[in-house]
């Protein structure tokens, strides 16, 4: 039965025109007849009172820096123009662009017709202009994720970084490299990297059978006895209809009925053991064989070892997705969930390692310059001088490369005091990392050849058995930006150093397969993409370059 | 110290040329240098004994579905041919282009050069050539997710899959949309999306603490009792001093010890608490307060109320990551994990949901026809011979466009028999939708305007109040292909089918807050891209579309 019989008539699509289109098409609008819509940055009234009132209104709808100004009648709207002032309020407006010599982009929108109007209440709404102007806080603004980015700062980020997401596709695709997906879940972990985030259903099944054993609760021994007897009287009975040769139908309906009862104690014997909490072992420890997985199930910390199993098969491959740290840091550099771009390259060694990483920083800052000229420079006026240079220096010099070694005579011989003590055989603080790139080299630098006892077991060894074919990337600002190695590919080098870490070999059986059936010569990287908008926009605070930032004790929504 | 004074001087960088490159250009390409690596698909040796024997390689690099035939001669290599002839191996070669007119594609390597070799013992090797040839079974590769990308299926699957990636942020970057990304890690959920997997750090905790209380353990009440008979004695000693009005230092030192004394039973009597195990309330609750992020955590089911923030502030957006569901499901079209792209757009109704929806559907089917010929090839080959066909209806058919209500009339009126029960406020089954999209309009359809009761609470109620703004997408082979939507912008209506579905409103605050402040029309879809791999291939195993398959009882890797 088909609820009322009168034709569902679809609307008619709304055909919308983005601001960027407009501003960016500046004069040679003039004269367009377009729908926009978008959310007022400021409004005001003019003529209040007077017969014929207008307003004009700064508006955006995040496709680009700037606002257009709407340019509203009274008379075109019919009620109010403070209704449509304050801001955050949404406007749905047909209208003709217009020359305006004073507008910023030299158009406006003379308003013929408001379409909708999404009201706000300026006493409540959290992000007024007073609070989202030059005068930002982005520590204020994290409190509302879910409408920050309607601020100049934020959208501005992430335009940004949408740019940079894009950037990334298109780079490793003219170079000829597959995307690929790595998985999040993960049984096995990339040493060292991280504290790991474990996945479970255990706890929501346990739930459930608490909730199942309450309407439902178990058998009890009695329970089980009772069932006993019963299965015990279908067995006589079966025994006496035999022996007084009974048909062969009243036979076979009986040894059915014994069948079921001797079922039903097994299932009473079975539901009796189920306890309620999270299910344990003998020894009390947690039984994760119960678990989704039937084994413990973790949040990945690095595709690499999963992406390493498809360049030894696929070639040149990258992806892009979420990682995961659980670690307690509660610092402006670390986030419990960010985004991670990680390539692999088979027959590639350390320096074709170095080579694509310093192609692909170089291609992701000249980008910036060519596709986000007005959010770099918003940057350079509201939180870093030095955003545009930056981009321009690390984009057209080539990258100095110096081995750990030398880097480490440099710190040694530096004329500043580091709070980190300088010898060979230590990991690079960022202090050091910072001194190298911005004092001593004034470009971005690639540290290669790093102490084995620093880095992580499948990074190739080197013939002085000393050293490992690893490189970081070091750039202004940020310090470390990539980090990467060509990896052991030899089958008994491998064994011997998961050995000398302390790991079970078992664990990287698969990984060491790859060593077993066609081993090659291969190289990857990894660069987080919030350090690299970091890098970019000069902001400090990793928790403005993401849009729900995760850390302990917060995920908001 | 430096360890070995020598120069670290870095191996020149490999230089290698991908098959696709030489293949593409054909017999151009004669005459040209090269160095090329990959792994060996087919190999036979000729003339094994003879004074100049040699071997033809059929060599795969990932970069393209159709081998480089290598012609090596014995004199080249110096040992048994035999060493380079099994599958898997992988070789490193220098060689010339030469025309070939029996080869595939007009060429053939002569190599002069054999860089490097990676041998494989072809009784060990689990995918030679017998099993992964034209008889290849999926499922028995899909034990071998670390090798499988080796074979002609897996790796055209992924080709496919790259494509469809980079075709997508292509797409969506055509039309102004801006790449976001939504979180992994949620304390909301998007209602009746599916079971949520937990995140927690709370067993890693436990181990940790049991570890600790194992090498160190709480004090005993008499360990507590000691203490504070000590700090009981300090403050009779400051007591004494005082009435013996000792100097200033000297009671000020007794104090001190005092005040250290009582930290210390504070302290004791703090860590005499700790219990081993998952920390409790004291109802025996979960105390989840002492989880890594102070309340339960989930991995998403759906991006899109986080989508929808974005959208209402930055216009048009889309997102592109990895979703997941703990359902307890063993069939061939479920993931624990799989990757969803999803759209949100403002200003924008159904009708321009559908439209968007529609074009993006028929740009991936245009893009793979334009970019994986031969991998669609492949398919209809080995797989499916309608592949081709369906991509191409599909990209250049107008879909159907019909009201649930119309194609419950059509399947009340269908000559079949459905296993599924049809009438009106059903939830459409796949039999259903396939009926629809395969034998009735043989095209693409969308069905909209579904019945509420079965729909999502932020589904925009229509006026007669019974049905909703949803849409979707049915396509031939696999049936939904993607899910829609207008979304409830109106605050009050919103509220009414929150609590209508049972819900606690306050969860959805920050989410009826886009309502409060600039609220807007929007939109959008999902659309999960294992299923558009699916409908690519043929295929029917999802699990055959995505590198790490999770599944209940597996996550390998």
């Amino acid at each position: 039965m088909a609820p009322g019989e009168a034709p569902e008539v679809l609307d008619p699509p709304s055909r919308r025109t983005r601001i960027r289109a407009i501003l960016d098409g500046g004069k040679a609008q003039a004269g367009r007849r377009v729908v926009v819509g978008g959310w007022v940055r400021a409004g005001r009234e003019q003529g209040h009172g007077a017969p014929d009132p207008f307003a004009f209104l700064d508006v955006n709808d995040g496709s680009c820096q700037g606002n257009l100004q709407l340019f509203v009648k009274g008379e075109v709207v019919g009620y109010p123009l403070a209704r449509l002032t304050a801001t955050g309020t949404s406007v749905f407006v047909e209208g003709v662009v217009r020359r305006d010599e004073r507008a910023k982009h030299g158009v406006e929108l003379a308003v013929t017709r408001v379409l909708e109007v999404g009201e706000v209440d300026a006493a409540a709404y959290p992000l007024p202009k007073t609070k989202t102007g030059h005068s930002l806080d982005p520590a204020y603004i994290r409190d509302f994720v879910h409408l920050r980015a309607r601020t100049y700062l934020i959208s501005a980020v992430f335009r940004i970084r949408s740019e940079l997401s894009f950037a990334t596709e298109k780079y490793f695709r003219d170079e000829g490299f597959l995307h690929v997906h790595t998985p999040i879940l993960t049984t096995s972990d990339c040493e060292g990297a991280g504290e790991m985030f474990q996945v479970t259903t255990l706890f929501s099944q346990a739930q459930k059978l608490e909730a199942e054993l309450k309407e439902n609760p178990a058998p009890t021994q009695a329970d089980i006895d009772a069932a006993k007897i019963v299965a015990k009287e279908k067995g006589d009975t079966v025994a006496q209809l035999k022996s007084a040769q009974a048909t062969k139908q009243e036979i076979s309906t009986t040894v059915s009925d014994l069948k079921k009862a001797k079922q039903d104690v097994l299932a009473m014997e079975e539901r009796s053991k189920l306890k309620p909490g999270i299910p344990r072992r003998e020894d009390g420890s947690v039984a994760f064989e119960k678990d989704f997985f039937k084994c413990p199930a973790y949040l990945t910390v690095s595709g690499q070892l999963h992406l390493e199993t498809l360049a030894c098969a696929l070639g040149d491959v990258y992806t892009f997705g979420p990682t995961f740290r659980a670690e307690h840091s509660h610092t402006s550099r670390h986030l419990a969930e960010f985004w991670m771009v990680e390539a692999e390259f088979a027959f590639a060694n350390l320096q074709d390692d170095m080579n694509y990483a310093e192609s692909y920083v170089q291609y992701l800052c000249k980008w910036l310059l060519d596709h986000c000229q007005e959010e770099i420079e918003f940057m350079v006026k509201s939180h870093d001088k030095d955003a545009m240079e930056r981009l321009k220096l690390v984009s057209s010099t080539p990258f100095e490369r110096i081995s750990y070694t030398k880097a480490v005579e440099i710190l040694k011989d530096a004329d500043r005091k580091f709070d980190n003590k300088v010898e060979w055989g230590i990991d690079l603080a960022s202090e050091h990392e910072r001194y190298l790139t911005e004092v001593v080299f004034k470009k971005p630098v690639i540290v290669f050849n790093y102490p084995k006892g620093i880095k992580a077991f499948y990074m190739r060894l080197n013939d002085d058995e000393k050293r490992v074919a690893a490189m970081d990337v070091l750039v202004p600002k940020v310090g470390e930006l990539i980090g990467g190695s060509q990896r052991e590919e030899r089958l008994d080098v491998l064994e011997q150093r998961i050995l000398d870490a302390g790991l079970p070999l078992e664990r990287y059986d698969k990984y060491m397969d790859l060593r077993r059936y066609g081993s090659v010569r291969h190289s990857g990287f990894g660069m987080g993409l919030e350090r690299m908008i970091l890098f970019a926009t000069g902001l400090d605070n990793i928790k403005d370059v993401i849009a729900f930032p995760r850390y302990p004790g917060r995920a908001d929504l």
